[in-house]
């Protein structure tokens, strides 16, 4: 199939910028006779055709975001759905949302759900067991601006938002070495999710720096996510290592599990043992000892995806950028290590 | 304004079922001649016109079933999803949600933002502030079936899911005097939420019944509905009343404020002071100690809701009763009572 000639490409041709190019097909009265000219025999020649379906969608505006999520249930994605909420409706759109219950399935019915919903534009933050992305492409490919944010796929050409999840790690690991662990456990995600490798890759980083050597027992899959998997597994790698001082969990849900397993062995934390989570979910300032995490600011992260996205909605077409945006991360220190 | 003429009234009328009405008017093959002519004449007679708005929805389905919940980041409502999604994807129905962030206004617009999304139903909890129902009121009038679930309103002619908040409240109560409390504060929801008056009844009549005082300084509004909140109000009671020995919370982030505040103060839980919540958060079993509560099955919830719904989406016109459903509660008791 022969690529589709797109306003970018007729730009590139006659060198102007994409915006001119978008408002000369439109004979808007800014531009020059002449440019219009000129562009108008250009896209005659090259067989230049509108996105007939963006187009539609921007005439017949719904002025709905949708959004699709893992689960509700994580405190971290219902900040972010406040932050994507707090910017969309101050800016007149409405927000609905789509969970994938972490499956693919789901996740492929949702996208078709919201694309029937005619709505304007996406937010979505992949599931877990998400490997293939034609559900997506195929909509990018229509002229649907859609965002990731958090679990993104690099394989797509679109915006992100996303956490720094490698630093985050890397000073989570840090603080541990900080506070005197040499041998540190890494309770890590789902292995296809790029936040999973990147926390695993910031925790690797920073054993080496600080030349501790890196022993792959030591790095444990929590695929579910659940505090029970976590409580498990921890419990078993007490039981086969003796010389465990650190604990760094993929999440605060990972983390947790990993307090109750320390507490029923009766080792105290942080004397014996030292946690720190990542995400700060609200439960980790209300359970006992309190947990020391790294805050991924999840308020901000939807405001920036809901920002870049109505941009994208808002945009002529032919002039989006797609921008990756990464939002700091920041520990917090409590009663864990 | 005449009433409009229905399927019912000629069912009425003619002292024929809804259902055989309902066919007779489309020529359904089952249906005799004679009877056929009976409904039609009448149903001129009468001036009956269809509801062409629930005929087209029916004729052009989404499929889609339409959630309005106040708040994702509570995990009830969470667990409740989670019961709507169970039932309705196994029954060909995508869900999209909102969140009206507990405010009439957000109530509003998702109501509209849902409608066109042409979903086919909508299931529905109200938000705190909503004190007038007329933006459901429309949409019941133009045919589209929605069912109330937890947060109802008993003004509304539609269908409901709902807990045994009096019994349930009447059960946390006698829990705590049968542990030797005669001094029990109530930690109340927001006035104008009947959850709120039916746990409140449940109090009073307790105590009614055990001849303890209702003492109007005892209960204490929460409206806001965060642990910070309550944890205020508590600690202010605390040092007001020197004999308080229990607490029922509203819900489990009221008693997990009463905890804060009763650990703060060097109380003893449940020795000196004895605590119960309601709902069953996930939390509430993470906490220390942790929380004696109240179990609302709301899983179940989600799915009798959703169940409801789909029987009425796929009624024959003129064909439903709506029905009210009663879940009942289950007392879990841990550490503090």
């Amino acid at each position: 199939m022969k690529a589709h000639i797109t306003i970018k490409d007729l730009a590139k041709e006659l060198n102007i910028s994409p915006s001119t190019i978008s408002r000369a097909l439109k004979d808007h009265p800014d531009i020059s006779p002449e440019t219009k000219r000129i562009v108008k025999e250009l896209a005659q020649k090259l067989k230049y055709r509108p996105n007939l379906l963006a187009q539609g969608l921007r005439n017949s505006k719904t002025n709905t975001i949708g959004v699709i999520i893992p689960e509700f249930i994580h405190f971290f994605f219902s900040t972010i759905v406040s932050g994507i909420e707090d910017i969309a409706y101050a800016k007149g759109y409405n927000v609905i949302l789509c969970q994938s219950a972490e499956t693919y399935e789901r996740e492929v019915t949702d996208t078709k759900a919201l694309w029937n919903s005619r709505v304007d534009g996406m937010l979505v933050s992949i599931s877990k067991e998400t490997t293939q992305y034609d559900h997506f492409k195929e909509l990018l490919n229509e002229g649907l601006p859609i965002v990731f944010f958090d679990r993104v796929a690099n394989q797509l050409e679109a915006s992100q938002v996303i956490v720094d999840d490698y630093l985050g790690a890397y000073n989570a690991v840090e603080h541990l070495i900080s506070k005197g662990c040499k041998k540190i456990v890494h309770l890590a995600g789902p292995k296809n999710l790029e936040i999973s490798k990147n926390r695993l890759n910031g925790y690797k980083d920073c054993l080496k720096k600080y030349t501790i050597n890196f022993d792959k027992n030591l790095v444990v899959r929590c695929p579910e996510g659940t505090y029970e998997e976590s409580k498990r597994f921890t419990n078993i790698i007490l039981n086969t290592h003796n010389d465990i001082d650190g604990v760094f969990g993929c999440n605060d849900m990972a983390a947790l599990g990993a307090i109750l397993a320390v507490k029923e062995k009766g080792m105290k934390i942080p004397e014996e043992i030292k946690i720190i989570g990542f995400s700060d979910w609200q439960l980790s300032n209300l359970i006992e000892p309190r947990l020391t995490t790294v805050s991924q600011a999840g308020f901000e992260m939807g405001q920036a995806a809901a920002t870049i996205l109505i941009d994208e909605i808002e945009a002529e077409e032919g002039t989006v950028t797609h921008v990756k945006k990464i939002i700091s991360t920041k520990l917090i220190e409590r009663d864990t290590t």
